[in-house]
C-alpha cells in the first residue's frame, strides 16, 4: 500500500478543471523557474545530512537549539561546496532547514545585509568578507527591553571620546538592555548595535556600530559585555533570541558604520546626505513580509484543504456514507476565503517586488517621486496581510478539529511563526497608522486641488455622493469600484473628523489620537481595495490558459465578495450598496464556494509545497493521514518506555497506599 | 525596592472611580465567598510542596509530564489531609496545579463523574470508592482517531458473548483507535470506553464500558491492550493525551455502565427509560465552558491592561514624556472590548448556572419544558464565548507587542489553553448548528401561531418591518432591542431561505447544508443578543453601589455598541439602524473607551487573580515588569552555561576552518 494516494484525494485531482502544473508555472513566473526551484530543493531533500526524521516538536529547547545550529552549519558548508547561486539561496536554505529556525539565521538575514548597506567601502573590506565567509557570526542588535518599533526611544548610548578616538557603548538602564535580537544569546560573536550617538555633548539619534561580543578563541563574552538567552517563546525556540548589556565597552571610531553619517576624529558629526535609500530597503523588507504572509497562509490552506478531503465525518443524509468534510458549506466558508486570500497576497507581493524594482531604477536616475506612495502602501500591506494570515491560520487549524491542535498537523507551529510577523519589523498598528498618515496627507492635497496618481488616484476620482442602483455583484469592475468607494469614504470621514476636532480646539496630536481607530479602519480599507484591484488586474491579464483564468476569476470574486459581506456595514453606511446588493453578494459567495469546491485540491497543489516543507501529517500529498498519525505519535518522547519512570516515583506509591487503606 | 508597586500602576489604582473590593464581592457572589476563595488559595500558595519556581515553559515534554504528575499526587494527598470540602475543590486544585495540566486531571474531571452518573448502585459500590480514593486512576475514552464530535460514528465495538457473559472490546480499524483522551497514554490503569454495543446480532449504538487498561501491580498494559501518548500538542503537554487499541479484550457483562440501558445475561438489550438527564449534564458541562471562557479572557485582559499602564512608548506630543500605551485610543480599542466581553461572559455563565439549578429542580418534579431551550442556548454560548475568548487572547497578546510573544507574558500558553476549548467537548461549528436547528424549529412554530417564551420569546415578538428613526444609541433598552431585531431578522432570513430551496426541489439535508453559513450567523446573532440582554439586566439590578453600577453600565454600553459597529451591516441591511445611528454608535464607543480608561486597572484587579494564577511577568500585580523579565530570562535552560556545548561541537570547528582559509 505504501506510496498509494488516498483514493478520495486522487479523485479530487482527477476532477480538477485546469492543469495544476500550468498554474504553478504562472505563480512562480514560468516553467523554468519552477524546474530550477524543484532542482535546488531536491539538492537539500536528497541530502542525508539533513535528516527529515528530526522533528523540533519532539525536542527540548536545548535540543532544538543544538539541532538547528548543526543543520545551519551543514547548510552553510553545502552552500559553498555546491556553489549555490545568490538567487537560489532562499530556496536552498529553507529546504535545508525544514522548520528549524536557528539564531544564526539572522547572520545572513540581517547582520551581513547591514554591512552591505551601511558600511563604507573600507569597512566592507574589513567585515564583509569575514561575514560572507562566516568566519565571524553576527546579530543585528536594535530592539531593547524598553523599546521596539519606536526606534528613536532606544536608550543604549555610544559616546564618542576624542581623546582615544573611541566610542563608549553603554547600557545606562535596565530597559536599555538589548532584548530579542536573533542569535544574540549564545551563537554570535559580533553584532551591529544600534545606539544613540553622543558627540561633543550632543545627541544625534540612533546609529549602527560594529561591536565584538565574544572572544573568537573561546567564545567567552568580551569584557564589559553580558549576554544571555531571553527564554522560551511561542515558537522559534531553536533561535537563541538574546539579551546584551554593555558596561562602557570601548570600540574604535572606525566601528561606527559610516556610509551615511560620520564622526570625524575630533568628534565633529557630519550629517548624512539626505538619503531615501533606507526607505527603499524598508519597502523591500516589507515586501518580503507580504510574500511570507502569502506563503504561510497558502501552507495552512494546503494542509486544511487536503485533510478536509480525507476526513469523513457525520451524516448529511440518513443512510448515506459519511461525507468528506469539505462538502459542508460551513467548512468551505472557513477555508476557501483563506485560499483566495493566499492567492490575493501572492499577487500583491509580486506587485511589490516589481514596483520596488521600478522605483529603485527611478531612484538611480534621481526620481524619488514614487517612493512615499510605495512606502505607505508597503507599511499597510505588511500589517494587513500578516494580520489576515495569522487569523487565517487559526481558522484553518480549527477547521481540522482536534487533530489541528496536535503538532502532527504542523498548524500550531505555523501559527506561532505567522503570529511573530504581526509584531516583528514594525508592530502592525503602528504600521497601519503610517499608511493612514499618508492617506490623510493625500486627501488634504486632493481637497486643495491636486490630482492624485497611482494607488491613491481613486481618492480624488471617486465621487462623495453615492451612486445607488442595481449593481451586478459578480462583475469584478463593480467590486473594485465598491472597495474604492468604501476606502475613499472612510479616508474622508476620518480626515474630516480630525479636522472637526481640531476646529473645536483640540491639539493636532490629540485629534489624531482620538480619531486613530477611524484612521486605522480607513487605512485597512485602502489596503484592502488595493489587494482587490491588484487581484482583479492580475486575473484579467492571465495569458496562460482559459481554464486557469476562469478559476482565478472565481477566486477573485470570492475574495472580493467575502470582503464585502464581512464588512457590509462599510458599504451600506452611505447607501452605496443596498441590502439587496448585500444579499446578492451573499448568494454569490455561496455560489463561488460551490464553484471552487471541485478545484480546491488542485488550487492548493499548485502552490507546489513539498511534504518536507509542509511538515504536516494532515497535509501530506498522498493523504495517508491516519497511518502516519499513528507512526508520528509512536515517536513521542513519552513512548520511549512502556512505563514512565515517574509512575514508579510518584504514582505507584500513592496508589498503593490508597489501596492499602481500603 | 522589593515589594514596591510601579508608580504608574499605583496611580491607576488611586484614581479608580469605585471600590475594587466591592466589585470583586459582586463578581464572586458575596464577601464571604471571596474570603473563602482566598483562604483556600492561600493553603496552596503557602504550601512549600508546590514550588512556584517550576515553570512548564522551561521544561521538556517529559519534565512537564513528570512535574505535573508529582504535583497532582501531592495535591490529591493534601485534599485528604486538609479535608478540602467539595465546593472548594476546584479552587484548591487550580491553586495547587498552577498551570500544570496533568493527564491525571481527567480522573476527577471525567472518569469519576461518569461512574457517578452512569453506574448502577451496585457498580458504584465496586468502582466509585476506589476512584474517589484514587486507588485506581481512570480516563474517559470516547474520541477516536476517526471520530470526534460525531459520537454515533465511533467504531470501537463491544460485542456481547452470552456463552461467557462477557463483552468483547475491539478496535476493528486503525481509525477506531481511541485518540486524545487525557491521561490515557501513560498514567491511567482504568478507562470508561465508549463503544458500539452489539448483542444478538444487532447494533444498539455507543455505550460506556469499564475497562482495565494496565496491571495494578506493575502498570504494564493488560493483554490485548496497546497504549501510548499521542505526541506533543499546541499546549497542555504535561497531559499524556493518549491512544488505546483493543484486540478482542474480554470484560465481564457487569462492566457495562448500566444505570440506563442494560444487557441481560442472555443478551437481551433493555432500552433505557427516556432520560433527559444526559442533556442536563451536557448543559452543565457547557456552562463550565462559558465560565472558562470568561476566566481565560479575564486573565488575558488583566495581563494586557496592567502591562499597558507600565509600558511607555513613542511620542504623542513632541517633547513630552512617552505616554503609557493604554493612552492610545488604538490600544483601548483592542483591550477594552475584551475586558467588557470577559464581564459579559462572566454574567452569562452565572445565568447558566442559575438556570441549570432551576431546570434540575423542575426536572425532579417531572417538568422537562425548559430543557430544550437551555440546551440549545448552552451549545451556542459554548461556541460563541470560546471563539470570542480565543480571538480576544490573541488580540491581548499582540497588544503587548514583542513581549507578548515571549512565554514570560503567559499569553502564548493562555492562548493554547483557550484554543483547545474551541474544538473540545463539541466542535464549535457543530455546536452552533445545534442552536440554529432549535431556532429554526421555534421560528416555524411561531409562524404556526405558537407564542415563544424565555430566551427565544423575542423571535415572535419582534416585528418584521423595521422601525426606523432617530435612536438613542446609548440607551441599553434601545441596544438590546436592536440586537434582538437583528437576530430575529437573521433567523427568519435563514429559515425562509431554507424553505425556498426546498420549494425549488432540494432535499431538506441539501437545503440545510446550502444555508448553513446563514444559519450559523443567525445563531451567533441569537447568542450575541442573549449575552447583551443578560449583561444589561445584570447591570440594571446591581444593588451594590452606585459607582459600580455606573462603571458596569459603561462596560455594557461598550460591549453592545462595539458589537453593533463590528456587525454594522446586520443592523443596516433592512434599515433598522441608519448610517447616522452607526456613526453615533461609533462616537459612543470612543466616548466609552475614554470613560473606561481611568477605571481599567481597577476593573481587571476586581477579577482578583493572584500572581501565582496569572503566571505572567507582564501582568504582575506590582507592575515590576522589567526587573522580573530579566530574572525570568536568566532561568532559561540555554543560560545554564556561558558557552553552550553545541558551540564546541558545531560552530567552533566551522568558524575556525573558515578563518584558516582567509
Amino acid at each position: 500500500m505504501a506510496g498509494q494516494v488516498n483514493p478520495d484525494l486522487g479523485k479530487e485531482r482527477e476532477n480538477a478543471s485546469f492543469n495544476t502544473q500550468k498554474l504553478t508555472n504562472f505563480l512562480y513566473g514560468g516553467a523554468e523557474k519552477v524546474r530550477r526551484r524543484r532542482y535546488i530543493e531536491s539538492l537539500a531533500f536528497s541530502d542525508p545530512a539533513y535528516s527529515s526524521d528530526e522533528d523540533p516538536t519532539f525536542m527540548s529547547r536545548e535540543e532544538q537549539y543544538s539541532s538547528g545550529l548543526k543543520r545551519a552549519v551543514t547548510m552553510l558548508q553545502r552552500v559553498k561546496e555546491l556553489n549555490i547561486a545568490e538567487e537560489d539561496l532562499d530556496t536552498y536554505r529553507s529546504a535545508a532547514l525544514q522548520g528549524f529556525g536557528p539564531g544564526i539565521g539572522l547572520h545572513w538575514v540581517a547582520f551581513t545585509p547591514t554591512i552591505v548597506q551601511q558600511a563604507t567601502e573600507e569597512q566592507k573590506k574589513k567585515w564583509l568578507k569575514p561575514a560572507q565567509d562566516v568566519s565571524i557570526v553576527g546579530a543585528y542588535a536594535q530592539t531593547e527591553m524598553g523599546h521596539g518599533t519606536f526606534v528613536r526611544g532606544l536608550e543604549t548610548t555610544a559616546t564618542y571620546d576624542p581623546s582615544t578616538q573611541e566610542f563608549v557603548i553603554n547600557s545606562p538602564t535596565l530597559t536599555s538592555t538589548k532584548w530579542w535580537p536573533g542569535g544574540l544569546g549564545k551563537t554570535t560573536n559580533y553584532a551591529t548595535v544600534m545606539a544613540q550617538l553622543y558627540t561633543q555633548g550632543k545627541c544625534y539619534g540612533p546609529h549602527n556600530f560594529m561591536v565584538q561580543l565574544r572572544s573568537l578563541e573561546d567564545h567567552q563574552p568580551c569584557p564589559g559585555v553580558t549576554l544571555g538567552d531571553i527564554g522560551p517563546k511561542m515558537e522559534g525556540n531553536g533561535n537563541d533570541n538574546g539579551f546584551a548589556r554593555f558596561d562602557h565597552v570601548r570600540i574604535p571610531r572606525e566601528n561606527m558604520l559610516m556610509k551615511f553619517a560620520r564622526v570625524e576624529p575630533d568628534g565633529t558629526y557630519v550629517q548624512p546626505p539626505s538619503s531615501k535609500l533606507a526607505y527603499s530597503n524598508m519597502v523591500y523588507l516589507r515586501g518580503t513580509f507580504v510574500m511570507s504572509a502569502a506563503y504561510t497562509l497558502a501552507t495552512a490552506a494546503t494542509i486544511a484543504v487536503r485533510y478536509s478531503c480525507v476526513r469523513r465525518q457525520s451524516e448529511m443524509k440518513p443512510g448515506e456514507p459519511e461525507p468528506q468534510i469539505l462538502d459542508y458549506q460551513t467548512q468551505q466558508y472557513k477555508l476557501f476565503p483563506q485560499l483566495a486570500a493566499a492567492y490575493a497576497f501572492w499577487f500583491a507581493a509580486q506587485f511589490m517586488t516589481q514596483q520596488h524594482g521600478t522605483i529603485t531604477g527611478s531612484m538611480e536616475k534621481g526620481d524619488m517621486s514614487g517612493l512615499a506612495e510605495l512606502h505607505a502602501l508597503s507599511a499597510g500591506l505588511k500589517s494587513y496581510t500578516t494580520a489576515v494570515m495569522s487569523g487565517g491560520i487559526d481558522v484553518c487549524r480549527m477547521a481540522c478539529g482536534g487533530h489541528g491542535y496536535s503538532h502532527a498537523s504542523g498548524l500550531p507551529a505555523l501559527f506561532g511563526l505567522g503570529a511573530s510577523l504581526c509584531t516583528a519589523e514594525g508592530e502592525n498598528t503602528v504600521m497601519m497608522l503610517q499608511t493612514a498618515r499618508y492617506l490623510v496627507k493625500c486627501f488634504v492635497q486632493s481637497q486643495g486641488g491636486k490630482t492624485l496618481t497611482g494607488t491613491v488616484a481613486y481618492l480624488s476620482a471617486v465621487q462623495p455622493s453615492p451612486v445607488a442602483g442595481n449593481k451586478n455583484m459578480s462583475d469584478l469592475g463593480t467590486l473594485v469600484a465598491a472597495f474604492q468607494h468604501r476606502a475613499a469614504r472612510m479616508v474622508r470621514h476620518a480626515a474630516m473628523q480630525m479636522q472637526n476636532e481640531m476646529q473645536k480646539g483640540k491639539a493636532r496630536a490629540d485629534a489624531w489620537n482620538s480619531c486613530s481607530v477611524l484612521l486605522i479602519k480607513a487605512a485597512e480599507a485602502h489596503v484592502h481595495s488595493f489587494v482587490v484591484r491588484n487581484f482583479a488586474e492580475t486575473v484579467q491579464t492571465v495569458e496562460v490558459d482559459e481554464s486557469i483564468r476562469a478559476v482565478l476569476t472565481s477566486l477573485c470574486q470570492l475574495y472580493s465578495l467575502y470582503g464585502i459581506t464581512e464588512h457590509a456595514g462599510d458599504f451600506l453606511m452611505d447607501g452605496y450598496l443596498t441590502g439587496g446588493d448585500i444579499d446578492a453578494a451573499s448568494s454569490h459567495v455561496s455560489a463561488m464556494l460551490a464553484r471552487v469546491r471541485p478545484d480546491a485540491v488542485a488550487l492548493v497543489d499548485a502552490f507546489d509545497f513539498h511534504d518536507k516543507t509542509l511538515r504536516s501529517v494532515l497535509g501530506r500529498y498522498d493523504g495517508r493521514v491516519y497511518e502516519h498519525l499513528y507512526e508520528w505519535a509512536k515517536k513521542s518522547p513519552l513512548n520511549k518506555s512502556e512505563v514512565h519512570e515517574s509512575y514508579n516515583k510518584y504514582l505507584q506509591p500513592f496508589l498503593k497506599s490508597n489501596r492499602a487503606k481500603l
